[in-house]
């Protein structure tokens, strides 16, 4: 494949109709593919054919078709760290789709900058982590933090919680973009697939060349 | 005086000739007052008879009309805590005009999150003060920090420092209005006069409360 | 506590069970908590064990998990004033969050300042609170007018009340944060929450300087 | 004439030889005309054959082109109500429309929410007036104070005074469209010429009515 | 009455009980009242002891409380112009109000300027009322071309008909403030009430002069 | 050449060198080329030797470099109509650009619809054109009022004239996008080589089809 | 007809009873005409004596209304080109809107920037066509590839696909709008309405030219 | 150090003086440092002492202090790609950037979508780099094309080139972070420093993975 990794499905905005037609094209070719955004009422409305070959989880609304899980998994090279409780589901769309393109991911929830010192604890464990995926909502503050304290690849995940001038996470997008620490990278909000992609993208290279080190 | 404290006049926008006529009016009342955003280049214009009575500051951009230094301050009871170096000229309008009210303050300058162990270090320090005016730019994270570590009145002044995505101070004034710490309080960007004001009201409750300890 | 004052559970955005696993930490520490944005709802659906718990207010969407009211309140060190009947929620969720800190508020109803002449008969008393939360939408002058009456520490608390241009709160908060009154100080749209830990940071300070005089 | 009154030109982005032509055609026809936005350098760069038949004002960054004051003027029916200080260059702009259209008025100025009690000072007079233009920058407070004690027509004349959230006078002009107050009718920010005539509309249809007044 | 008309009541986003405690409390006084944003759904709810003093009109959502028509009213003085079809509700919300207040208006639809002759043939019709309110969403360029034809006052009433850059009516209101005709004066887009009241400014006023000729 | 016409030099943000190393570049090849946003200053600083070849226009900011203008032109196909005199720049770019491009204009400046009848007396003949260009600032009500008389290709090219609400340009763009005049459409604000480019590609379909009847 | 093809109900904010007054009115007079923005729900709550008469398609929602299918149609002109699957509805009210005006269409789906190859396979037939409408959303890149590879007369179509910053269309509009590819012509967000009429516009034009080829 | 690199100094709103300090402190470490934003007039007006030690680019806006060239430099593994010639300086700014950190570049230049063939002869050779820096303005579409094309990682620097609706660069930063491409990452707009930082994060990550393959 072109990129090195399969094309998603976002299934938001899509018919019924619509999503059947794209997942027999898939079935037909026996291949597999990633969907997200796939809301737990639309999935529920389909039928127990395709339902049967897919693995759903709706905390990310996102579901793997025809989709066999690899034998064995290299350690870890991606944390996932999230700001609040509230973060959970894009959180989880980066870390299942990391899973579904075969990449494992270490898991750091609740750990936003009100309460410092349980990102503190945890730093010197995220520095040998060579990417790292901050998930913030509300004023954004993490990733600035973690900017300064790890020396890894940081891809901001910006989130939609928060109300008033969070404005639907702007200012969790531009505090990121802003950031006063050096070299954050960011996505879109609530983009846990984009993340997932350009940590991916990250990873492969540093795969690349550990296969092959004269780079 | 019905707030307890005199009013500052506005330099910004006014022409030569109107400041003239405000600072002969104060003068001829034998009266004092704080003008702020008062430019070198205004200041330098002014005639010698209006300058021998002011006190200029160029950082801050401020100036004493009539002022006499009070013979003694209390210890400073007001700190004021600036995430970059860039941020100066704000921070200092903050404590220019404390000053002018007779309030001392204590400066912590150049502890922005990026460099998290410097403002690590001043945290149990701070936290003896009863109000902080925390000044930030860019992303502000500063008052996050700050918030989730101190217990005192926290003043959040944002500043127009940064480019992009900064807009001229609104994700730093939207960061610390979203913050998940609680119980931040925000003024608006570049408002050191302001943020001076709300930490003075602040403190004068707390005189009053010391003077007459029942309440 | 690091900050003198529990953290509070923000209920919106999260599902059922989120909330039921948050419950049950706190219940099996002993501890209690303060729920906010708790949709009628989503309280109605929780199992009666729980709800038992717990005092419910819909109007303001708070709960008090296992809580018990202090025996006894000082007499009211803070006002809240609400300009319009429709900001009624936000004005409530400030005081049983204060409630629920232990100190007791005097609420002022329905004194914008359309109807100035409601406003200028509770001046007198105003001036003698040391910390007034001032919530108002749509136009957000009750704040400027209060500026320039009283001299205590004043929080504004915007609302979304309105349409149009009033922009979901943001023109509330804009003309407090750019108000001619000095030493305003703004939380976020709709954030009771917030406007009341702000003034809880000020009461405690106060209380403390009234215990310790020299400061 | 259609409207019953004279068009003005707009200065502002007019190139020299531009305005040498219009005022030319002007002249030529033995007219008059208003323009407005005429800054001092301008007009100080234009041949003094133009500058013996003008009339120009730089606080107001007007002209009058070939015009003589009339004989009489009416009392004044039109109240022109202010801020600020620093919003005396609008202010004047309206003054100098209205004396150029043949309409008298009378000016408050300086009576700023912030400062209330100069305002209600003037309310019994206000009361009187017809028609009030009501001019105010930063959180634009004015006319909704004014909205809630005045019978008259209310023109509000948002101006770009202040800084930060007061965003060029979007906070001023938004206050004003989302007061709380029935009936305030609003022009665009620095449109001191469009609130005159707006001004002048309503005294000309009062004028009418006064002449035959059946209606 | 200190501004010469009542006030009303604007019931979006007031609960139930809360309109009936409002609603008592007028009737208590044999007061009457207008209601405006009243939901057909909301309306359907009351009791029937309610619907039976109110006088419901579902297109304005407006309803009157307790009130009687005027045994017989003016020819009408106020015109009321609409641009689309899709414009009717808000048109709708100025003439109820009028009518509440007491003023006759006449209404002429569906002359948007895209159909530029069904305008142009009611222009002198429309030159001989001293009030008009101009009702536009989308492009909003109603207001602009009636601001060249008509001498009266001009109130715009900007909707938030359309999609896209339409921006829920911030393109109409602009395209209102902005405009090159001179003198229109402008409300909160969908703000029919606003728009009534202040055409109604303009009508006592009016009144008031032909009542006393000299002014 | 690909798209049937040259590509432009867009010099606004180009060093003095970089335009010399682009023309250098350009007469090397003995071509042509058009330059926009060349300001008179910086057409000044040029060395003889290029400004000797060069056609510069300081109303619109345009040069032709290297180009010699065609023996003879079609009667205008395409009609630039501007709203006021301010516009003149950007019609004027309009006009050079397609002189340029060898497509002669007519023009028709100052019908803005605020003085409609100067616009009513042209419409006869702008429906004889295929192709218009409508420039217009402020309010943008011109292309609005056309769409709905003309049956040609419109391109509304919307400017930055204004102040205020006009916010640059903004709700000049909204209003022509959001005409509820079928069929309009539009280019950047300012653009005035883009509205050329859009109108030329239109005419050079029509001559394709008038070459070649069929289709 | 004064523009040459007729008017279309926009039946979004239509309540039934509005629609059957209208439907009535085009039926009263023989007439036909096209609605848009008519939801299922809508439709389906019609009276069959005008479902009879319709010809509605739910994916554009649009509906014919007593339309007859002209007998024979020219090849098609215009190609309607969208980036993904997502933007159906809005390339499918373009072609609805186009053959109800009697203008046959070929459709290019899918043919989005980020799978270049599928784009670059259509360029040398998309360059033999007059006219084409490109559909596309979230970062609106297929209008500036397509720009720069053919001559025709490029309608962009911007549509509110995406979430977060894609900001319900305007980063698509902005793009189209901003593009450095020359003569892009661009209609509001969503509004394939208007991309057929902007298109229609063109094609008459051109028909025009073909019949009589002077011009 | 910390992140595995140094920090730099952002020249832009420092003062003279600050700028000395601040050289001062790091000259007497005997330490290095990178100045960014560093204006050709303020450089020139630096002390001889100080432009001695440092090597500046007008060009970026960059300097190096006391910084002495790698003796030999890897092959470069970073490719820095930009979309127009305007794009020259925040593409000069990754350039210097990367050389001061000891990471060589291959640059590629005005490779534009409007002139697709340029960037698709290079396709095939940016394959091979493991980290791609994007540079774009306008309508940003350069990142969406090569995010299709090329699997490594790719860091988008938005521009502020441009003019309406480019709104300084924000519709190249939308672009980029709505991208229907998967995995692109994105920094502030014109942050060409934080971009080299992004990219140089990578690196490291790489060279450390080739230096210990196992991970
Ligand atoms: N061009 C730039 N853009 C964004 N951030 C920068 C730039 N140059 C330096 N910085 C960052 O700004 C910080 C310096 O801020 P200050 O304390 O105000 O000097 C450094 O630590 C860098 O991380
Ligand atoms: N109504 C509220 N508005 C803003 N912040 C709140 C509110 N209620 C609780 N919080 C804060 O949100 C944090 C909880 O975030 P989370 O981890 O997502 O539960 C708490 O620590 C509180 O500081
Ligand atoms: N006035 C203008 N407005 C918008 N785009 C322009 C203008 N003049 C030239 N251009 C475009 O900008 C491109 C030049 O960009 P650059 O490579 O930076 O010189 C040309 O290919 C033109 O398509
Ligand atoms: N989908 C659509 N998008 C934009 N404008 C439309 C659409 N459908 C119809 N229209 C226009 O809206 C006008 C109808 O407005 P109204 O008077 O409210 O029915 C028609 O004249 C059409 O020009
Ligand atoms: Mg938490
Ligand atoms: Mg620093
Ligand atoms: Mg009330
Ligand atoms: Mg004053
Ligand atoms: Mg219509
Ligand atoms: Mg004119
Ligand atoms: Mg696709
Ligand atoms: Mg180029």
């Amino acid at each position: 494949e072109r990129l090195d990794f399969d094309e998603a499905i976002l299934c938001a905005r899509k018919s019924d109709p619509q999503l059947t037609v794209i997942m027999d094209r898939v079935l037909a070719h026996g291949a597999r593919c990633l969907m997200t955004r796939l809301e737990p009422d639309v999935f529920a409305r389909m039928a127990p054919t395709y339902r049967e070959t897919m693995d759903y989880d709706p905390v990310s609304r996102t579901a793997y078709l025809n989709w066999t899980p690899p034998a064995e998994l290299e350690p870890p090279r991606i944390a996932v760290v999230s700001a609040g409780s509230s973060d959970m589901p894009q959180a989880a769309e980066v870390t299942r789709t990391l899973t579904y393109l075969g990449a494992a991911t270490k898991q750091f929830i609740d750990v936003g900058v009100a309460g410092l010192w349980r990102l503190l604890e945890s730093v010197d464990e995220l520095r040998t982590f060579p990417v790292i995926v901050a998930v913030a909502g509300m004023d954004g503050a993490l990733p600035s933090v973690l900017g300064g304290l790890v020396p890894g690849v940081i891809i901001c995940l910006p989130t939609s919680t928060g109300y008033g001038v969070s404005n639907g996470g702007e200012t969790a997008l531009h505090a990121a973009l802003a950031s006063c620490a050096p070299g954050l990278a960011v996505v879109n909000i609530d983009n846990g697939y984009g993340a997932a992609c350009a940590a991916f993208r990250a990873l492969n290279m540093i795969r690349r060349a550990a296969a092959a080190p004269t780079g």
